[in-house]
């Protein structure tokens, strides 16, 4: 008997998040510009754990209690905080067996919008063949979600979530299930020949040109820099591709 | 004196449509299939005027009051109703000089969401050419607002968005301010050469096949069909592309 296909839809911003919501989804938190990279980045380089917190007030609390501190605003870097959101910053040297608090704009707050889902993850580019695997390991339906700017549209969440949406669907365990699949993996496959060059027309690209902040985007286009998958466990992330 | 460009913006879905309310947009209602392109069929063909109402009660209540009632939810005619969302039934013999109330799953409900704004015209393919050159002349601030799916995306008013946006961009008088506009451009670029086959792709024309209503497909992607131009006045929709 043929096997029923699981679920696959994308979640273009997390306004939408709601209509999209299930707690059998796994779902995958993507914000490619810069925080699903860095995380990615800081989990391969041997952080312990992060503890993602969704508002300034909670990051300052947890500085105080002694955490090292991630966090931004708009690009902009807290003043109470360590550093603030460039995968770059994440060296060895700093992260390596610490526990982070990390806080950003859009990306940190996603994670915790979605953690009644079965399992909540962090896909980049960075990840992508390992999270790819993965999730066609675990047999649920599969939600990739875009954390946006600002509630809106993002072109370079959207063509990462058709990057690992192509995938998925080549493995022929998933069905989309709606249009935002279609979109993204049409744009996927535009943006694919030259995806340096199609980021160049992201408003994002422009709002970190303009902080000098672009300095990561080759960095956080380029696939398969590691095979951590950090995953949303209690209330912080840590790497499940050994489990 | 260089002439500041005005705003062009699109956006992919109610949720998101507080991210860019601002009362100086003319807003293009968008919900190709069915809500837009009926109400401008209805327009060529004589109505009076429009009067859309966002829930079923009101619907019902205008049918005691007399007037005639055009209402469906999700696809479904309801029982009150006179007829349901296909652009065929708005014939010039049934709806001339008439003023006909209309509710709809999605799409009459964007239109009073919008109504704070500067305008509120509708869009379809039906009025494409003369609807893009309107706007061109009205220097102002341009939102396209796709209806979509029970607040999801839906690809079909994406693609449209993207060949309206692509006129107003090529008059040299818009700037694009968001990365939706980017991506449903390119998405009718893709769509272009073969638009109907690319269509199929949409759960919106599932929803229609499954239900015997996808015969007006084809009709609601041919564009220039007419040149009114339905906006919203009052509490109703009214003509004015002779004004």
């Amino acid at each position: 008997m043929e096997k029923t296909k699981n679920r696959l839809e994308v979640c273009l911003s997390p306004a939408i998040y709601d209509k999209h919501a299930d707690d059998q989804n796994l779902v995958v938190i993507v914000d490619i510009l810069r925080a699903t990279s860095s995380i990615c980045a800081a989990v391969h380089n041997g952080v312990k754990s992060i503890i993602p917190v969704a508002t300034v007030d909670e990051a300052r609390e947890m500085k105080q209690r002694g955490y090292m501190v991630a966090s931004e605003r708009d690009g902009y870097v807290l003043d109470f905080a360590d550093f603030g959101n460039s995968p770059f910053n994440f060296t060895p040297e700093i992260v390596s067996r610490k526990e982070i608090v990390y806080s950003t704009t859009n990306g940190t707050r996603c994670i915790h919008k979605a953690s009644h889902s079965k399992a909540v993850v962090i896909g980049s580019f960075l990840n992508i063949s390992s999270l790819a695997n993965w999730l066609i390991e675990q047999n649920a339906p599969v939600l990739i979600f875009c954390a946006s700017w600002k509630g809106r549209f993002s072109l370079e969440d959207t063509v990462f979530a058709g990057a690992l949406a192509e995938r998925l669907l080549n493995s022929g365990k998933f069905e989309s299930i709606c249009d935002a699949v279609t979109a993204s993996v049409d744009l996927w496959n535009l943006a694919k020949p030259d995806l340096f060059g199609y980021i160049q027309k992201a408003a994002q690209k422009d709002r970190l040109a303009s902080k000098g902040l672009d300095d990561c985007i080759e960095y956080c286009l380029t696939a398969d820099q590691t095979k951590v998958i950090p995953a949303f466990q209690g209330d912080r992330l840590i790497d499940i591709s050994d489990q």
